[in-house]
């Protein structure tokens, strides 16, 4: 018998006759002759609704205070789901991330599970139950709930699927899986049927938000099958794992990946002498400031300027950082440039392919489009353009490396 | 420094104004220099609403399922109710019932506390916390959430007073606390300054609503005073408590409780032979109908009528029952009355007067008021009186009794 832990999210389980249909969708599951555990989310506006009370309460609640809150959202949501099933006259059987063994550190609001103790979840399967467990949530230590931040249920997901060593993670969403590129800019984009945990880490990490970069990676760590599939029809997704042949890929290029939430901050004149771009990054790090692109640019013999993107919600705090530091570090001035995005091509066949960066330029300067910056890793080459050109950008990056049906 | 345990009900926290409200009053308590514990139950309408879901999707559901699903109403009001505590500048924490280390067994839907583990409460005491406790809940020992049924708040209140040892247990509710009899039906009646257990478990169990009598029976095994009040205003309510001197009384009889959820059932024609009566009785016990009065009246020279009194609720299914087993037992005939009301008098003083009964039934007497069924315990004497006659029933004896301010 195998295995099979499911995943629904919100939107999904927004209403009682929505669950139901999950309901549905999980009693097939388990007469096709396989073992089901279900993690869920809240119901549709469940969490929004809570955060909206605490901050009619209290502006800036402790992040402790917030998890004890958000936990219910999913808890509501299981208990709805373990009802409907046995409605349907199956055994089922709801637990709470504390219930289920999902053990945490102590980081309020983006916990990481640390560990997942099975032996319920196990006794339970053997009980002939279909479990559904509170996806977002685990236990801390100290007996407190922490939950694991965005994309959290999907982590929790995959976690378990890895405690279980179960045969497959079906990620239920509302979309039909993850495309080569946003549908909403290239509406016949290709759809992509496989891609390897590496790609969609990439992917997830460049802004595809189908699926969380966390639960790839403990996907990838445990070699979790992971299929990513609409839980309003049942076709086919896309499967995530280690291989993809090249039966099932695309091309060179898999997917194209697009992020607005981006900017751009350069430090102009900075003294061209060791330890100073060594002492801007280490301020901003201690502010938990993700870097994402560097660029030095050596501006006059003995002056550079440092460029580097982050999301547009850490850059005022970068340039306040870096004014406070720049006469120590002698620099003459702090800019920040938003109205930007960024634009990757993400693929594994890069690398043997060594004409793929070339293509892609080529490709954007025909069309007019002004490269403000790149950056590169082995299967990813990203560049920062004007936002009001991204759009465009990822339209003719899809036809130029076939990625339209 | 003392600790004192609150409870608040969920009219006191229907919504965020008034857990603001309750915030405050929580704080000025802890000011005075005591340990605050503050137990709360779900807000307004919040169990209704999640019960109506649950019916949407499973008219039957199962009570484990329930009790999870329920047990989020109070874990949202103590969450919300700490981070408005900690608005305030105070330290507060919030605990679930099996954070708190309520055990419970696991009579799902009911479940009795079975032991209070209290060693985290006195830690987060100790690191100068005020606890905010989900009231209802606790945790069977396969780490599954029961809830405690019908005012399973107070019974928590109660309890971990007696746990922590606290110096007293304030019930904070929507009255002023417990009048000699409903002030809906008299409204100058006398409140209650001082009752004692016994009496507040009579007037509890014989229909009185503002204190559940499992609280009060927790709070008489381990000697809890117990001050009920109102969330309202700060007027001194009712303190229930071991012993009530004569200066706290209001005379021999302390209160007056009626109640109209009551029906008579009547078997007729019993054979007159041993081991009848016990078989009627043991069938209703199987099938938990709980009966309060009980009468035997020889109708022939070898034939009973039994009539026995039951909540309305069971009282079908009592008469099925009965039907069922009538020829067993040779019964001729079962009949239900409805429409009819218990009215009780309550008064430690009882035992030292022996006039009381005389004056009560001479009072309903010269009222017109028809008598169908009586019994009387230490310190209670029960009418069962037509429905329509109840209100007028209380009026009087609050009069004769001298219960009127």
């Amino acid at each position: 018998m195998s295995i099979i832990v499911q995943k629904y999210g919100g939107s999904s389980l927004a209403d009682t006759e929505k669950i139901m249909r999950v309901a549905n969708r999980i009693v097939s599951t388990k007469k096709e002759g396989n073992q089901v555990v279900a993690i869920v989310s809240a119901m549709g506006k469940t969490t929004d609704n809570l955060i909206k009370l605490a901050k009619e309460i209290n502006e800036n609640p402790s992040k402790r205070e917030m998890d004890q809150l958000l936990a219910t959202g999913e808890q509501i949501s299981m208990s709805l789901l373990a009802m409907a099933i046995d409605n349907l006259g199956e055994k089922a059987l709801s637990l709470s991330g504390p219930q289920a063994g999902i053990k945490t550190d102590s980081t309020h609001s983006k916990a990481m599970i640390t560990e997942i103790v099975s032996d319920r979840l196990l006794d339970e399967l053997k009980n002939d139950n279909i479990i559904i467990v509170a996806g977002f949530q685990g236990v801390t230590e100290n007996h407190d709930i922490a939950t694991l931040g965005r994309g959290g249920s999907d982590t929790s997901a995959v976690s378990i699927a890895a405690a279980l060593n179960a045969d497959l993670c079906e990620i239920f969403t509302d979309v039909d899986g993850v495309y080569a590129c946003d549908p909403r800019i290239v509406p016949n984009i290709k759809k992509l049927s496989a891609v390897s945990y590496d790609e969609m880490l990439e992917l997830a990490n460049l802004g595809a938000k189908v699926l969380h970069s966390r639960s790839v990676e403990v996907g990838k760590s445990h070699n979790v099958t992971i299929h990513v599939r609409s839980s309003f029809n049942h076709n086919i997704g896309t499967v995530v794992k280690k291989e993809v042949s090249s039966m099932e890929h695309n091309g060179v290029i898999t997917g194209i990946a697009h992020d607005f939430n981006i900017a751009k901050v350069v430090v102009f004149g900075v003294p061209d002498k060791p330890g100073v771009a060594a002492r801007i990054f280490k301020e901003l790090a201690l502010a938990n400031i993700g870097i994402q692109m560097i660029v030095q640019s050596a501006q006059t013999e003995n002056q550079n300027d440092i460029a580097f993107t982050c999301s547009l919600d850490d850059a005022r705090e970068a340039k306040a950082i870096l004014e406070k530091i720049s006469n120590d570090v002698g620099a003459r001035d702090v800019v920040i440039t938003e109205n930007l995005a960024k634009v990757s091509i993400v693929g594994a066949g890069m690398m043997t392919h060594s004409n793929i960066a070339s293509r892609m330029f080529g490709t954007l300067g025909k069309a007019g489009i002004n490269i403000d910056m790149i950056s590169t890793s082995e299967i990813t080459i990203s560049v920062i353009v004007n936002s009001d050109q991204c759009e465009k950008a990822v339209r003719e990056l899809a036809e130029e490396f076939d990625l339209i049906d």
